[in-house]
């Protein structure tokens, strides 16, 4: 697998393989690097040089086959294998990603939510039980959990985070603001809501024209 | 103000803001390119040149203000005007949003959450009460709400859109997951959060190093 995809190309991925699945579902079979960009609203080169990137050439004239492309695409974002994942903190946000149903179709099962506060042990989030944060170290290495979610309070994200790392978590999405350290082979993805609605804020006082 | 500051440098900017508030706050007034880089972990000729799309050039062996660079930040990012913000949609996005504290602190100020749904209406959310749906484009119009959070099902995120620009918003925050079209003066932010999870996953197998 190329290790070599920067950082801004790859998070480019997520929104090619939307656009290409939806097409797919509407039976297009090949579509140009122009054609691709004006529906991305960005430009073609860009898209050219993304998947070169890839180690995909379109061909003159021919453009992009969408199947292979979105397949060559979602094996790089590890969609073909299914994802064990469990959510620390069963709060608005846990409960937002919980019920999120585009997880589970992407190949991301949540198997556990899980919580300190007893009130919240009592209730269930779909059909997902909320159990008792001491349980969590053990269940995510009974039920092998790669992925692990950060959705209680900053002060005691850190703490959350050992204990995953601990349960032999492969990757952290942190919703909580406050940087969380991990050995160097695990991976951390940090949801900075705040950050994105500052540039909601910039972008309409014109600091910058468009995305 | 500056137009030209490309979008990948905006999208930095939020953390240069916190990082700075943050050294501020330790009594910190000077700091060099190399130990924001550092920081940060990024390269120190990707922070001269961000700070260079400011117009702001640290000199030499002294490097930057550090309050003075926070400032021009947080006018550029918006935050020295309070703006007012509603919320479409009670669901777990929503009081997610609606109850986080950062939002206040950043001048984000949430008047009201509208939902469609009756037991909803009848709930509150910290201090704020979820008003019927119907109400939202009269009550935006009269407390001159500028920007519209989307935080309802897909299906009607187009509906709720078209509601709030009626209504006169100027920015939308939008987390349903799908494409929104507004008029080109309407500046539109996707929180796009599978695609975050699927950066995680792509960063785990090694489709990308780091950050």
């Amino acid at each position: 697998m190329s290790k070599s995809i920067p950082d801004a190309a790859l998070r480019r991925l997520p929104r090619y393989y939307r656009l290409l699945s939806q097409l797919q579902s509407q039976g297009v079979e090949r579509i140009s690097s122009s054609d691709l960009a004006s529906l991305l609203g960005q430009t073609a080169s860009q898209v050219r040089q993304d998947f070169h990137c890839l180690g995909n050439i379109g061909r003159q004239g021919v453009g992009y086959r969408v199947e292979s492309l979105r397949e060559q695409i979602a094996k790089l974002l590890g969609m073909q294998e299914a994802c064990r994942v469990v959510i620390a903190g069963a709060g608005n946000i846990g409960r937002a990603v919980a019920g999120y149903s585009g997880l589970a179709r992407e190949g991301f099962n949540v198997l556990a939510l899980f919580d300190v506060n007893e009130e919240m042990q009592r209730s269930s989030v779909g059909n997902l039980q909320v159990l008792p944060m001491e349980k969590m170290a053990s269940f995510m290495r009974e039920h092998h959990v790669t992925i692990g979610v950060i959705a209680v309070p900053k002060n005691v994200g850190q703490e959350v985070a050992d204990l995953m790392v601990a349960a032999g978590v492969k990757g952290i999405w942190n919703f909580a603001p406050t940087e969380i350290r991990v050995p160097a082979h695990i991976v951390v993805e940090d949801v900075r809501l705040l950050d994105s609605l500052m540039v909601l804020s910039a972008r309409m006082r014109g600091g910058a024209g468009k995305k």
